[in-house]
């Protein structure tokens, strides 16, 4: 299993992401970010693209689609927080999607 | 712009879905059903087919995954409730998923 951050690493791991709009919810068991495409092709091509990554990882995110919106929250339920496999998930949605 | 089905037609089109495990919501706006799949996999390869259907209807869903489970509501926002456009993506959906 996964370990939850410790505080220094969380600290260090979390700024770059809060910088591309990450934003701590639950009490900080988890980060959430609200993605925003041109059309739903292209929501959907997003979220294709980071499911193999997901699958791949065997850590999946909870997200809601409406249109052309995909809101996401990381967490590792295992783990009862935020650990590297969010981290890891959280760069590769950044890279799935460099423009929204 | 799709009109809001009529009492008798919605009736007659709803009575089906519902023994399917649609459930009316949004006080008669919206119907809403939770998929449940397998795996993850499974669930997003439900999502994908769903997608390319939806793109061609334009006519696209709210949808939610956490893991194997897909909740989904449909409602027509232009007309303000329930249309023919919900009816068929709903069918569509349970034709997907005719195990879920």
């Amino acid at each position: 299993m996964t370990d939850i951050l410790s505080d220094p690493d969380r600290a260090e791991k979390l700024a770059p992401l809060l910088d591309t709009g990450w934003a701590e919810t639950e009490g900080g068991a988890a980060i959430a970010k609200r993605f925003k495409f041109p059309d739903f092709t292209q929501a959907f091509a997003f979220m294709t693209r980071v499911a193999l990554h997901a699958e791949k990882m065997n850590h999946h995110p909870e997200w809601t689609n409406v249109y052309r919106t995909v809101e996401v929250i990381l967490s590792t339920h295992d783990a009862g927080g935020l650990t590297d496999k969010d981290i890891k998930l959280a760069r590769k949605m950044d890279e799935a999607a460099p423009h929204a």
